[in-house]
C-alpha cells in the first residue's frame, strides 16, 4: 500500500525521498526489516496469548532426549510467520500483480487449513466427517493442497499477465529467452517454459508433453505437476518441522536463494546480463521473498534453541507451500529437488522407513528399520548428536544445497 | 589458479564449458562450495590432530553455565578457517589482482600473529621480550596490527590499480560517481572517496581534510584511517569470540554482505543500475568474500553449539582484520559501525564497563558494574539465558544490522 501512497506523493508533490519506493531493492529491504521486527517483538504476545488458552504442545514419548523440555511449549506459531509475512507484503508490495495476489492468497489458504489441523487437534472433540483421531482427516488436508494446486496452475496458466520475454535469434529468426545480441527484437508471450538445471539454452516445456496434436492437454499437466510440487513441498516442511529452529532455518534458507532467483528473473537488465529468462512483473515477487525470509528468521528468535515456540502445521504447510508456489511461478520447479532438498531427504527418509518396514514384516515375519528412526532427524538424535548441532548442520547442507542451485544457472 | 587454467584452455582449445571461469558469480559460487567443504571435511582432521598435540582451552572460572563442558575442547581452529578460506580464493580468483594479493597478505599474516597468542598461551614458556603473562604481549600484537594498516592504507593510496570510475555530468561538466546519462563520458582516477551512508551524491573525500594546501597529508589520514578501522574490527571479532558459533556466525553474515556489496561494486552494469560507486578490478573480491563466508559457515559445523573446537585468536585477529581492509577496499569503511555493529557493540560493552569501574572507583572508594559481566555475551549469560538463544539472538539482530547496511545504499 505504502508504494501507491509514495508513488502518489512523488508524482504530484515531488515529496522528497517519496521516489525511492520506485526500487524493488529498497521496498525488499524493508519488507525484509519489517517482517524481523514484527517476529522478534510480536511473538512474545502471542507465546504469552498461547499460553493463556493453554494451546500447548501434546506429550511426545520417543524416547529421545530433551522431550522432558518440550512438554507445555505452545504450538501454533505458524500465527506469527503468517502475521509477520503478509502484513510487510501488503506495505511494501504492489497489490495489482497477479504473482502477488496467488501468493499472499496461498500463504492465507494453507495457514487456515494447518489452523484447522491444529487446532482440532488441541481440542480433542468427538470424531466427525471433518475431525480424525489426529487432526483433521487427512483427506481435507490433501484437498485443501489439491485445491490450491488448481488454482495456481490454472491461474499461471491462463493469466494474461504471467509472461516470459523472448528474443529474436539473428542467425535462426526464432524466438528463445536468450539474447544474442542487444538489437534483437524481443516479445513478451504465453508460455509454458521452464528452466532445465545443468542444459544450456534450453527450457523444458511442459507443451511439448501436454499437446497431443488432436488435443491440447497441456493445461491439465501443467494442474497437475502445480498439484504434486505444492503436496510435496508442503509435506516436506510439515516432515521436517521436529526440532528446535529446524524447518524455520531451513526455509530462510530457500526463501534467500527465492530472493535472488526472482531478482535476476525480474529485473531485465540482469536478467539479460546473466542470462536467465526474463519474467515480466515479476520483481514484485522479491518483495514477498524477502518478507518470507524476515518472518522465518523473525520466528527464530523464540523457535530457536531452547524452543519457546514452535510453528505447527499452521506455519509448516504454509512454508512448503508458499515456496513451492513461488518456484513455480518463477519457472524454477525443476530445481526444488536441489534447493529444497533437505525438505526431499527428509521426506524420503520417512518413505523409506516405512516402505522398507512393510516389505520385511510381508518378508521375513518381522519388520525392520534402515534408520534408528524417521524422520531422518530423529535418526540423528539417537545416534547421539545433540539437538542444536544437528539444526545447525542442516542448515549448513541447506545452504550448500541453495549454492549449488544458483551455480546451475551458470553450470550450463 | 583454475581461471587461468580454463581460460587457457578456452581461447586456445575451445574446451566445452571452460568459458564459465569468465564469470565471477560461477568462481564465487565455486568457491563458496569449495571452502564449506574443506570446512566440514577436515575440521574433524584438524580436531584430533590438535587434541593429539594437547592444543587445549585452558581452564576459565567465571561462573557461567555450561564451562565444564568447554573444558579440554581443542582451540587454534582459526586454521581451518584459513585454509578453507585461502584454498579456494588462490584456486578460483585472479592471482594478479592487487584487492586478492591485499587480502591474502592480510589473512595470512593476521592468522600468524593469532597463532603466535595462542601458541605462546598454550606452551606456558618463561616470558620474554616477545612473550607475556598471557599470550605475546600487547604491543606486539597491536604492532602487528598497526603493521598491517599501513601496508594496506599506503598500497591502495598508492596502487596504479586501485581506481574509482567517474562520469561526466552533462550539466555541470564535473566529473562524480554517478552516472547521470548512458552517453557521459567517463574515466578512472585515483580518488580517496568513500561512499558516506544515506546522504545522496556526496562522497567522502579523504582529501578534503588530509590536503592542506601547503602540505597534502591525505596520505597519512589515509594510512591512520586503515590502521583504526583494521585495529578495531580485528579486536571486536577477537572480544565477541566468547560463546560457540557467536564470532563464527556473526564474521559471516558481514561476509556476505560484502560480497553482494563487491559484486554490485565491482561489476559496471549493476552499479550503473544500481547508482553504486564502480570500482575497477574489486569484482574478484566477491570470490574471495564468497570464500570467507564459505569458511566461516563451515567452521561452524563443528563451532556451533555444542562447540567441539574454539577458532582462538588464529581465527579471531584474522577474520576480523579481512572484513576490515574488505570494507576498506570497497570503500565502504564508514557503514562499518552499522554493518560490524555487534562487534562494535561487544567492544563498546568492554570499555564502559571498564572506564565506568574504575571511575566508582575512584569516586566511591569501591567500583560499580554496569553489566553483570562483560563482553556483552556474558551479561545475558549471567541473566540466565542459554548459550545457544544468545548466539541464535546475535546472528538475527546481525542480520537485521546487514540489510540496513545494504538499504542505505537506496536511501540516500
Amino acid at each position: 500500500m505504502l508504494y501507491y501512497f509514495f508513488t502518489y506523493l512523488d508524482k504530484n508533490f515531488d515529496f522528497p525521498g517519496a521516489g525511492v519506493f520506485q526500487y524493488i531493492s529498497f521496498r525488499a529491504g524493508m519488507a525484509l526489516l519489517v517482517s524481523l521486527l514484527i517476529g522478534a517483538i510480536y511473538g512474545r504476545r502471542l507465546i504469552n496469548l498461547l499460553k493463556k488458552f493453554q494451546v500447548r504442545e501434546k506429550s511426545r514419548e520417543l524416547g529421545l532426549p530433551g522431550e522432558e523440555l518440550k512438554q507445555g511449549t505452545p504450538t501454533m506459531g505458524g500465527l506469527i510467520i503468517l502475521a509477520s509475512l503478509v502484513i510487510p507484503v501488503v506495505l511494501f508490495a504492489r497489490l495489482d500483480n497477479v504473482y502477488i495476489i496467488l501468493l499472499l492468497m496461498a500463504a492465507l489458504w494453507l495457514s487456515f487449513i494447518g489452523f484447522l489441523d491444529d487446532y482440532t487437534k488441541l481440542i480433542k472433540k468427538k470424531q466427525n466427517w471433518l475431525v480424525g483421531d489426529r487432526g483433521i482427516r487427512g483427506k481435507y488436508k490433501v484437498f485443501g493442497q489439491i485445491g490450491l494446486g488448481l488454482v495456481v496452475g490454472l491461474t499461471l496458466y491462463f493469466s494474461p499477465n504471467v509472461l516470459v520475454r523472448e528474443y529474436q535469434n539473428p542467425t535462426t529468426g526464432q524466438y528463445e529467452s536468450i539474447v544474442r545480441s542487444s538489437q534483437s527484437p524481443s516479445r513478451d508471450v504465453k508460455a509454458t517454459t521452464s528452466t532445465i538445471p545443468f542444459l544450456k539454452n534450453n527450457e523444458f516445456n511442459y507443451r511439448f508433453f501436454g499437446n497431443w496434436g488432436f488435443i491440447d492437454l497441456t493445461w491439465l499437466l501443467y494442474v497437475l505437476v502445480a498439484i504434486f510440487v505444492i503436496t510435496a513441498v508442503s509435506n516436506g516442511v510439515n516432515i521436517t518441522d521436529g526440532l528446535d529452529g529446524l524447518a524455520g532455518g531451513t526455509s530462510a534458507i530457500v526463501s534467500v536463494t527465492l530472493a535472488l532467483l526472482a531478482y535476476v528473473s525480474g529485473n531485465v537488465i540482469f536478467a539479460q546480463y546473466l542470462n536467465i529468462m526474463y519474467i515480466p512483473y515479476s520483481g514484485e515477487l522479491v518483495i514477498f521473498c524477502t518478507a518470507l525470509t524476515g518472518a522465518c528468521i523473525g520466528f527464530l528468535w523464540y523457535n530457536s534453541y531452547p524452543a519457546q515456540i514452535f510453528m505447527g502445521d499452521t506455519g509448516s504447510l504454509m512454508l512448503g507451500g508458499v515456496i513451492a508456489v513461488l518456484a513455480f511461478s518463477l519457472r524454477k520447479e525443476l530445481l526444488i529437488p536441489i534447493l529444497c532438498g533437505i525438505f526431499l531427504i527428509e521426506n524420503l527418509s520417512v518413505i523409506i522407513q516405512v516402505s522398507y518396514f512393510k516389505y520385511t514384516k510381508r518378508k521375513f515375519g518381522e519388520g525392520r528399520r534402515i534408520f534408528k528412526m524417521s524422520p531422518l532427524h530423529h535418526h540423528y538424535q539417537k545416534l547421539g548428536y545433540h539437538e542444536a548441532k544437528i539444526v545447525s548442520r542442516f542448515w549448513i547442507v541447506g545452504i550448500m544445497l541453495a549454492i549449488l542451485t544458483l551455480v546451475t544457472l551458470k553450470l550450463r
